[in-house]
């Protein structure tokens, strides 16, 4: 696996495996991978010629009293994962080298995809997500681009600028892993004490627990809510962020009688650290 | 020459040429094209296999007070010249098609050189010509773009965007063409009572005694202007917008010295009508 870290070697690159015929499969990263970013390597693998995964952590998808300094950095490890899942080139950048200019060039998904959910309380994050996104499908012409479900709003948001924009890559939405106890893999569990840990698994089995009733039948979005905010609200270590619930695909608002597919999804706070998991209700 | 307007024929096509590992050049036009529109096609029939001409008059650069409705629009005319410059395919969509959801996807290039010149007084013109040239860009996949420096910031604010997004698009800058007399090509000199346009003349005039003055040494930057501002002043008919010059390429602050080349642009109103005009002082 080819490591690099500057642009004009990823342009030769990608150059030299467009100008061979190949189809590239890229993976975005902010790095610290997890089983979750090995899947959606693992998937890339699958399905393309070329994974390239980058390892970046974005500095402007994160608001000013964020994680972005704390957030874990761990190169080495990282591309020993990548590898073994079987990327092709890893590319991280400096921060420098993918925001040029102190002046920006903002992609920007605008109205409700982008204002629900973490929109509400992170107004930044969803630009930032959009334009380091729009940069790396450039600089790769990747074919496909592979996204977690765990980011769910993440996906949505992705699929509208590539929708709106025409941008000619395909994204693969992937399921999320989970711990065996069920917690969905993320790079931010490292921040949790043992005993926040043990807190944060009312996430998962609350959703689990909304997904068996509607199952059964239940289709009352309120009812459906109501299942995941109480259960959440009896783990004295929670404070909740949000517990919404929107159609899926495209997170439209929802009428009070579910019909088709649904989102339910949450956010979570753990001591000083945020969690977000979701469920996605299919209606067949 | 193909005249297309859906998505779905022009994609085909564009992907037919790909396969066939043809370059791609296109014109982006709002239509009523002239010599200078058709100067843009010409050099793009030079340097690529295939020439595409968009004509599409692009709501999201108009402010609420201009002139949208009014925009001269005339496709069978337009047809006629592009095909006889050379272009292979025009598109010719409806907004709708553009712009499919009603929440909109932005490509914002910031700061400096959208708020200058053209961007005090149209503060969302930009950011329209940013979005729908990326549009265009990811559904031709063209190689090289064509970009008249009459729209000299216009040129600028996407040479940005091409830079930041990191776009797999060459963009081509080609001179200003203009009537004998002097004026600059545009569509919007239609909108011209003939003293209106006699009084235009102020403007390609007053451009080339500065020039003149440049080239016989001067290099003060306030000087240059007074040529400009003193001479179109003395129009009756004229209400300058603005007289400006800022540093060429990328239009950065001038020192009051200028040493590099420049760029000495106008915007100027005679009646109804709001014209542009530039010229670039190349230091050699």
């Amino acid at each position: 696996m080819i490591i690099c870290h500057e642009i004009g070697e990823l342009k030769d690159f990608v150059r030299r495996c467009k100008k061979e015929g190949k189809s590239i499969g890229l993976v975005t990263t902010m790095g610290a991978l997890h089983e979750g970013h090995a899947s959606l390597i693992r998937a890339a693998r699958k399905e393309n010629d070329i994974v390239i995964t980058t390892v970046f952590v974005n500095p402007t998808q994160f608001g000013p009293n964020e994680d972005y300094d704390a957030y874990p950095r761990r190169l080495e490890k990282d591309s020993a994962l990548a590898e073994a899942c079987g990327a092709d080139l890893l590319f991280a950048p400096a921060p420098s080298a993918m925001y040029p200019h102190e002046e920006m060039t903002w992609v920007e998904v605008t109205g409700h995809v982008t204002m629900i959910l973490c929109g509400r309380t992170r107004p930044i994050h969803f630009r930032g997500v959009a334009t380091v996104c729009a940069k790396f499908f450039n600089l790769t012409e990747c074919d496909r681009a592979y996204y977690g479900l765990k980011d769910a709003q993440q996906t949505q948001v992705l699929q509208r600028m590539v929708k709106d924009l025409f941008m000619n890559v395909e994204l693969r939405l992937m399921p999320i892993v989970r711990e065996e106890d069920g917690l969905a893999k993320s790079s931010r569990n490292v921040y949790l004490s043992q005993e926040e840990r043990k807190a944060a698994l009312v996430l998962s089995r609350s959703l689990a627990h909304a997904k068996e009733a509607f199952q059964k039948g239940e289709r009352n979005k309120d009812a459906l809510l109501t299942i995941v905010k109480n259960e959440i609200e009896e783990e004295p270590m929670s404070d909740i962020n949000y517990v919404e619930m929107y159609e899926m695909p495209g997170l439209a608002e929802l009428p009070e009688t579910i019909e088709g597919n649904a989102l339910l999804a949450v956010a979570v706070r753990f001591g000083k650290t945020r969690l977000i998991d979701n469920v996605i209700l299919e209606a067949e």
